[in-house]
């Protein structure tokens, strides 16, 4: 019981749309005494075929405790017990869903390179208790930052990677990642590629990309920026996927640069813009406002 | 019947807090078969007493033509016994609630003084389509715009106001906002201040507000900020209320100035942010978004 | 006499860097006794080679009136007398330069097809004094805006384009361009791609391209951004070259977007970034701000 | 002549507007040789009385060991004869002015209570080369952030302030401000008022006010914005003054909140407003383009 109470629960719900979702979905929870918080839910305009419907629900778990939920999943209430009746009834609607409780802190692995500042950043946003998750391990293929890691507390793996030993430290990385039982990766500026292999057997990975307007890609992004003049240089961060920075983007960020910033100023600026929207990323997947569909997210 | 096919309904309700409000809002329009489009609700953190539940529901009227609806609502199945059925429910939850329907048009009335963007900003985006309204009067005090709304053909009346016919003039306001059936004012640059006799026989009044940073009050506001070296202006849309600029904000935004530019073009900047933050307000407001409750808005 | 009195002018110049520019272009007005009301000047830092040295001086022009000025430019003192003697002095630094006369008000010529909002947006500006120039005439290949040029008085040629008579149009409009001594040419939504012929003979054109992060190319690219979920849009204007959307950028900026919007949402956001930028784009030309250097411009 | 070798040095000058102000200056540093790497001059629209002058110059000093240099200050050329040289000319314009050489690192005191945002913030962009400055101590009223100044290795000294002790801390404030030679004092949220009197005694004082719009005063502001509904919150960074928030403005910014932000999480979206507005202000004094004339401040 105690496990239940004092706590909340967000629900993340995608079906093909169709008439009385939100009734069935809100109706589970006020049959189960389960008051709604915070709840919001789309339709989507959709350029071909079906509409698709998003929801979050997020629900007050005390009512887990009184008579009517009892009368529903049984005198051996639990989350577990929760989730087998909403997973019946995700099923009867054809829904996909996950659910996340607020109690059950995140445990996230940061990898990173040589770069500092996207470090510091989540570090202590985590620190200060605005990013509600734990930080178990930081992995690097360079040894730059421990330092840092240290000043925090926080183990510090070096895994140097060469093309030859790429596989083998992939490997490695991975048994890191379920020993220390990781719900998500963060890559903050970590300078490698991860193959397809890693994606598809670690948990979800946020990236963070410097993206220009018109989009440089290759070396030396800022180098380009500058040798085109553009105004405006920006920041992406997406779920990683097979295609590196193909991913469903989760936030995007802009700031103003002019001629008298050469390639290290707008560098710095850009670091500036990077650190908040993979913050913000990070966050919004913390708190499970993120529904990934396709190639697009939806952030409820 | 004809009436009520192919639209939509927007329910805005606030209630206090309690179990269950999502479903049964929600199951209400799924007994009638209507589905729902696009919803959000939210239970108000409150520095003292109950929470506050807020609630935007979007729903398609399609189903009105359904068995469903008609076992509900009887035969004569209609808006009005829709809005009847609507608030004994609402009456049970003690809450407030209002209803649109997306083709009953709003009729707006445009009060200008002799300061033109707003003006065509707000007839633009009408004739766009943007803005889902009609336009069918402008008032002024003075006779400085009416080539405008000539060239877009709307009546427009001159209603010279000195400080003993004030009382005489907003007594003819009244009529013809009466007269064309206005359901909400725009005071897009209007340099007249309402009496709260007029504010509280007219519809919805919608301002828009040059409000500073540092807010700088009386006359010439953007030659004090010039003088205080602000590095930033904005602009306020609020509704009007008995205390001028005192009424809930609907929308804000802000406009970076610098030491080159000088009152006139700190002016000219303003008058781009005001132009911008007016028409998101009025947009708001005509897709039923803005709950007011109390000194502040809701927009859901 | 009277010509040169009561006015400002504004040089722009680019030279390779070199010590004592600033104090040899200074001093050229001192010596005339004309006050620089206004200057700011860089020395880029270079990824490869020389530093290149850029500068905009803007100058009060009473002063040629004075003995000063007579004893420099001759008894006959005029702009030309002027122009030459500055002509003198950049040659002799190696810089390419260029003057603007606040007093000569630029021609503008508009070129649109069917989107009202950057046409009317240009046309507000200029007529309530905030783009210091005269638009002579508007054309377009269809003649859906005819009626907004005719409110505005403001003649309107319609030349339609197929593939066979694109080459006989484009002299047309060269010859149009010529006859009312246009200077600048805006595409204010024009959807047709100047050829590289037109580019070579007539003014600078302004272009603003709705261009995305990640940049969308090809058709509906409103469409494509929604179905990638991005999270912000944006728009570029940049001067025409002969590879059309790869011009130097003049101004950029982007606003937020999210998954309520569909693409006709996206697009109407997108339209109040568009005319936003052009705006500030034409305007920077316009006080002669900008300089081009190469694929870039810096902006003084 | 080591000393005055490979750097820069930034004058800042401002004066009554005359004609042949930027002639004399530019042609003062030409005269010695040495370059101009960026200037820029602005003179103010004056809504009564005299325009004024401001002008900011960058120049190398390599050309200070040359020929040119030391016909004009004499054998024994350095800084020292340079400032008198320009002393002179100063004098005879009127002007007032200001120089600082790059490299000749400001040392910058920060005052902290028991936030530690902004001071994170600040310590890692000094230690990344973001801002040139060395930090000798830290200063609180509290012991809170002493841990962070350990694990920078900064000196962190306490002077807990009560109404009966404040004089006494602040002489001895005053007097670790003199021990470490600091130019600069950073109210990194310092929730203590400065009497006039230190201030007075001090080197300039950079504070951060979280100001809103519209402003809110006295204790808990962000509970009052969250109860007035707010839609963009926001801080100003300035120099203190006798008068405590009444200071010449060197940056402001905001952000967008909505209803779903307790007071909490405005606070959170506030602070990292505040950091970055301070950064950015503590950055532009370092940098010398802060000019501050009467109530305002000129940024070149």
């Amino acid at each position: 019981m105690i496990a239940t109470s004092s706590s909340k629960a967000t629900f993340l719900i995608t079906a093909s749309d169709q008439p009385g979702l939100v009734a069935r979905l809100a109706g589970f929870f006020a049959e189960l005494g389960l008051n709604i918080v915070d709840a919001s839910n789309h339709s989507s305009v959709e350029l071909s075929g079906t509409p698709r419907f998003y929801m979050r629900i997020e629900v007050d778990l005390d009512g887990l405790t009184r008579p009517a939920a009892h009368a529903r999943l049984g005198e051996s209430v639990s989350r577990r017990s929760l989730e087998e009746a909403f997973g019946r009834l995700a099923h009867e609607l054809g829904a996909t869903w996950s659910v996340r409780y607020a109690d059950s802190i995140a445990k996230v692995a940061l990898l990173v390179t040589r770069e500092a500042t996207c470090l510091y950043d989540l570090l202590l946003r985590q620190q200060s208790g605005e990013l509600p998750c734990e930080i178990p391990l930081i992995v690097s293929n360079h040894s730059t930052l421990e330092r840092v890691a240290e000043s925090f507390r926080i183990p510090f793996f070096v895994l140097p990677i060469t093309a030859d030993t790429k596989r083998a430290q992939e490997e490695r990385l991975l048994e890191l990642l379920r020993r220390h039982h990781i719900d998500l990766v963060v890559l903050a500026r970590y300078m490698q590629v991860l193959t397809d292999s890693l994606i598809g057997s670690a948990p979800p990975v946020i990236n963070i990309h410097h993206g220009f307007l018109p989009a440089f890609q290759g070396a030396k992004p800022y180098h380009q920026a500058y040798a085109r003049g553009v105004k405006i240089i920006g920041a992406t961060a997406h779920y990683a996927t097979a295609e590196l920075d193909q991913g469903p983007i989760i936030e995007q960020d802009v700031a103003r640069v002019d001629h008298r910033m050469g390639p290290d100023e707008m560098a710095r600026v850009g670091r500036d813009v990077e650190r908040v929207v993979l913050a913000r990323a990070v966050l919004a997947h913390l708190e499970h406002r993120v529904i990934v569909d396709g190639p697009r997210t939806i952030i409820l």
